[in-house]
């Protein structure tokens, strides 16, 4: 409230004078034409998009912006695109033949999947980087790893029950679609036409599309690309300010697996997040540190371009985000350097499963960033940290986390070491799947939500509650007892049973 | 801010002229008598209601609103109330016989409960609907249902250690109104009369209720009516704004049970709540998707009246809520189609149990909506989502959904037939009460937390974590994994007891 | 959006000319030689300074603010410092022989750490009061007391497998600085110098911390003193509106050892400051209710100084805390009066424990406050409630309340009761650490978690979803049931293998 004065009000006013000559703006023929019935029947989409900065400006205009505020990537823009804004038409009618789901639509090619590929047209860039995302994998990383593949069917798969065990079919793909793949991205599939009866034209004809609706980031697209921008830039806004707050990445990163949202909301600088962003600029670009935004949401460290008071740049903006994290700190089942590849499905460990990390806690090296690039990224983020934090500080900060990480790793290998016993005792059996029994699932909670939370905890929030009593080290340890005490139950009464 | 010109702090002006006008709207001489002492008395609740919609328009003006804005559902208001705000006095001495709390209080006839009989008055419209909510009755659905009394008295029960087990005893009054009844609501019932010294007016005499404080939604007021207008908004306040706020539903919508807002909150809807709501009107009536909001609340999908860009109605506005409800997802134990009256103590399973369904799935159809019912109410919750979504995202939605809940009413089938063999095995006993002991809790934790959870993200987000691995399908799977293990457990320890 | 007029926006002009003139105000020049490289090097920190009410006022004009706005409590600040604002050298330069990380910095004696008796030269009221607070012994009341120590332990400590059992060997200080005193805060120590080439001006010799960063509410600092004002108070903004927005006490507060944060924002009052506080005052001083705030954060109830409409006093600022708290809801193992000293350290049960209360229930009665100062906290604590809520609303949710203590107590009771026949039955050892046992955590969830969650939810929501079914009497019944079923197999077992 402070800053608001006449001179602003003033400013306001010339900058709406300007803002209302946007309504103005040329809009392409085959956009109208869109808008004209779509106004009507999805209303919501339509003033979305009448809202965004896509209405608003030209890529012409666009291009034209020279220094660190360009928003547009590509250096090359199609002519025929350049002199209107952004509609409905030109994303949606973008490489017409590429699509598998292009129609004939009252006298136009649609196609309903807009990729990231069609993106790229303006923001290549962007679209270079993300392909580096694991994120962009997302799809195969999952579905085509046969060991993961393991942990989904023991997770979603049909359960049946059978004498005295329980076994488990393939996942419906309705199931699928609303569960894994919900984040992951579904893969999509023209399975037919149908027509449909619409209020606004009569009958008319559309692609079934198996897989769909999804938003998921490796969502595999019906022109064979990878991911889908919307995922963080909500259709049809597509807005920075909404891929810049937390509860954009909260939507797949708040479960006990990747706890990130809850440790960042409950961290210092979520505390300043919280209570203060109301007075923040969400849209600059670049983004300036202390006066834009005075604590790191999530897109701060992993995203966005930052520069400093004398606009130097702090932090590169990248899609690919794993270049500033020298660990993945999602356990699979320890800890370990970053993939090299956003394919992990070309891992293999020393034991010729497909995991970044052996089950007794070696990294697959050969597939995972070295030392030198794991200093070099540790470096890029902390880039950003020294604005705010005195070196020590930072510091102090690192060096517990990486403590952290090993601490995790070292109670996993414990639960492991138990598991395994388990299995060789014939207590359970790791043959079929090893993660479908209750002691396999007690294991799969230790590294899979206590380590994980933990460090996400000491990564975000420098520790708290989330590394303690809230799916910390205590349930960790807990766990720990609970499956020791399982396995010597079940020695006790194998024993008993030999007698 | 975009939207802020000097013509907008122009027109604030104008709105503050007539505003400030407000003030000066006539006062009952009673409402001015009571602000007189609890202005200093109360200022909290003086304050609120000041700045209420109730103290800045009179009946009469209200009743003039002509359409779809008009807030007064009422068509006729008795006359004596017409020409003053709505103030402490036209509330709180309306229908004095009516309320066996009515005392006299310098000189008036007050009641200290406030009443949706009250409050029908003038919204007559809405009090109708909301009788014929489940909330309404969810007093009597819960205190009147033997089966559900056990499950209330194997969690706020006084428990007792009796040798090797525990025994319940009936829950304290103080108890249930804290925990089960905080939300459903309490039974009032005046006990008596006490005087108090009071700091202003010296002693006075005032009523002394049982069951006060509460606002419950199916709160058995003093004058036989049932619910709390103020549950959702909020006394003095009762805004609209308010009730339109997801937190609003959170209060009672957030417990592992019904994760209503988490799932909420973690949705792309959520999202966009979260990141962009302060740009909202949450008070304009109708409410226009797109221009007064862009994704929906709680409030959007089972409340409010909407309108597109044309003004068209979308969804007429509605205290009944299930009305748009073809299913209720909360199993008991079963997810099953809504109940035709609110009142579900009337229900009867093909067992004979006051449970929609019976333990091996079997709906009690007679007391649920039909096939058809269920198509015209799915039909109603889908004409708000295709304003923002088109016909095949709708559909390929609402497919997922319903899947889930066959998917889910099947998990559920799974742990009631472990449930039911641990009891037929002797190893549980369901006679004195099917929900008191540890295997039968788990049971529970199956069925009221999980299988609920997971239909909830469903219909809420399409899915995502808390379909997954936050109190979703992976905890399902393990429940049913130590269920089973249990179990086999006992048949172990059963059989070498009988060597 | 109401009370924004022309004269509003002509008034936001006239105060922004006057805060324009702000920066205009003396700065020191010591302050002025830091800020010169620190804007560059540490753009966060400055900008948050020059937001900062430090920036905004000299202590001179702060001491000259009469009556309930002032905030300086001190009477007399030292004459050298009353002329300029407050910034970096008039904090990091006060004192320097009293810290032990005093070092020569480009000419100036200058301290890293900041303490309370740092700020207490100008806030030597808060400073006192805090040193009266249980937060300000956080470090000793946990790292000095042996039985707390074994819980620390069997949570944080390195586990390591020995044969059938787990054993525990201390925590690593990186791991304890992250977990347990993160909150509770660090022990600082000097432990050396460094020379570190910085970017800014070439080699500089700084002091080496160990125990930092750390910004816990009980950090033993540097110059002897105890707590460290920015946990809440965030550096370098030491906002009034950041502590009383209930997300700085979210950082300690949410674990499910202390929902408070969790329970907050399911209750009423949290509904209406999630949906309302947008429009809210949280700078003014004092507090007015109903006008600046329209319900309590937990600042309101705990620490803040409250006014009523007439500008009387209805709660006294302070930051002991404690003064307005009958009981101590945080169970160890049962909820008990209030300690009477914030070095808890000295408590001793009738066991000899240390431990406020029997494992049998007995309070330590000696060591904590007694029934007439209970009586007279809770009488302040309620002076604040009544603005809002007439007597008997206030009155009967205060028996509920300290209903539920006694609940919640009696069922730890029966929890404490099974652990106990498992010591003495032998199937669980108290004699090296009673919390490092599968079912000693088992225990420890009970009085830890739920007791604790019960008696927040009734404290701060009047009950709801958590206190039933989110970690509440529904997860301490399952627990207490887990318990006995456990007892029951283990005496079964040991009687079988005395066969």
């Amino acid at each position: 409230m402070k800053k608001i004065s006449f001179f602003v009000c003033l400013g306001l006013f010339l900058f709406q004078i300007q803002h209302s000559a946007a309504a103005e703006l040329p809009i392409s023929d085959a956009t109208s034409e869109c808008v004209d019935c779509h106004a009507s029947v999805h209303p919501g989409i339509v003033q979305d998009w009448r809202n965004s900065r896509h209405a608003g400006i030209t890529p012409k205009d666009a291009m034209a912006v020279e220094g660190l505020a360009r928003k547009v990537s590509s250096s090359r823009v199609p002519d025929n695109l350049k002199g209107t804004v952004v509609g409905c038409a030109e994303c949606h009618m973008l490489r017409p033949k590429a699509h598998a789901d292009t129609f004939e639509h009252n006298g136009y090619d649609i196609h309903v999947v807009v990729s990231p590929a069609d993106c790229a047209t303006c923001h290549s860039e962007e679209a270079t980087q993300y392909a580096e995302n694991l994120m962009s994998h997302a799809y195969d990383n999952l579905a085509e790893n046969p060991l993961y593949q393991k942990l989904q069917r023991s997770i979603i798969g049909i359960k049946k029950r059978d004498q005295d065990r329980l076994t488990y079919e393939a996942a419906e793909d309705a199931t699928k679609a609303e569960a894994c793949y919900y984040c992951h991205g579904t893969k999509l599939k023209v399975t037919g036409k149908e027509i449909r009866d619409t209020e606004a034209a009569g009958e008319l004809e559309f692609p079934v599309i198996a897989g769909w609706p999804n938003q998921g980031v490796g969502r595999v697209n019906l022109d064979g690309s990878l991911g889908s921008c919307s995922a963080c830039h909500t259709r049809h806004a597509f807005s920075i300010e909404m891929a810049r707050k937390p509860y954009t990445c909260k939507e797949c990163h708040v479960g006990p697996d990747v706890p990130a949202f809850k440790v960042y909301a409950a961290s210092k600088h979520g505390n300043i997040f919280s209570a203060m962003h109301q007075s923040w600029d969400f849209n600059a670009v670049p983004w300036t540190i202390g006066k834009d935004f005075t604590a790191p949401t999530c897109a701060a460290c992993h995203v966005s371009l930052l520069v400093n008071g004398d606009e130097e740049v702090v932090s590169e903006r990248t899609h690919q985000m794993n270049n500033r994290l020298p660990w993945r700190i999602f356990g699979l089942v320890y800890a370990h350097p970053h993939p090299q590849n956003p394919d992990t499905t070309v891992i293999r460990n020393k034991d010729g499963q497909p995991l970044p990390t052996s089950l007794d806690g070696t990294p697959a090296a050969d597939f995972l960033i070295n030392a030198k690039e794991q200093d070099k990224r540790r470096k890029s983020m902390q880039s950003a940290c020294l604005n705010c934090h005195a070196t020590p500080w930072v510091k102090g900060h690192w060096q517990r986390f990486e403590s952290t990480i090993h601490e995790t790793n070292r109670d996993t290998r414990i639960a492991t070491g138990i598991m395994q016993d388990s299995w060789q005792g014939g207590y359970a059996d790791s043959n079929n799947n090893p993660f479908d029994e209750a002691i396999e699932k007690k294991w799969t909670d230790v590294w899979q939500f206590y380590a994980n939370g933990i460090r996400f905890a000491s990564a975000m929030g420098g520790g708290g509650d989330y590394g303690v009593y809230a799916d910390g080290r205590y349930q960790l340890s807990q766990a720990l007892l609970e499956m020791n005490d399982w396995l010597n139950l079940h020695r006790k009464l194998g024993a008993s049973a030999k007698k």
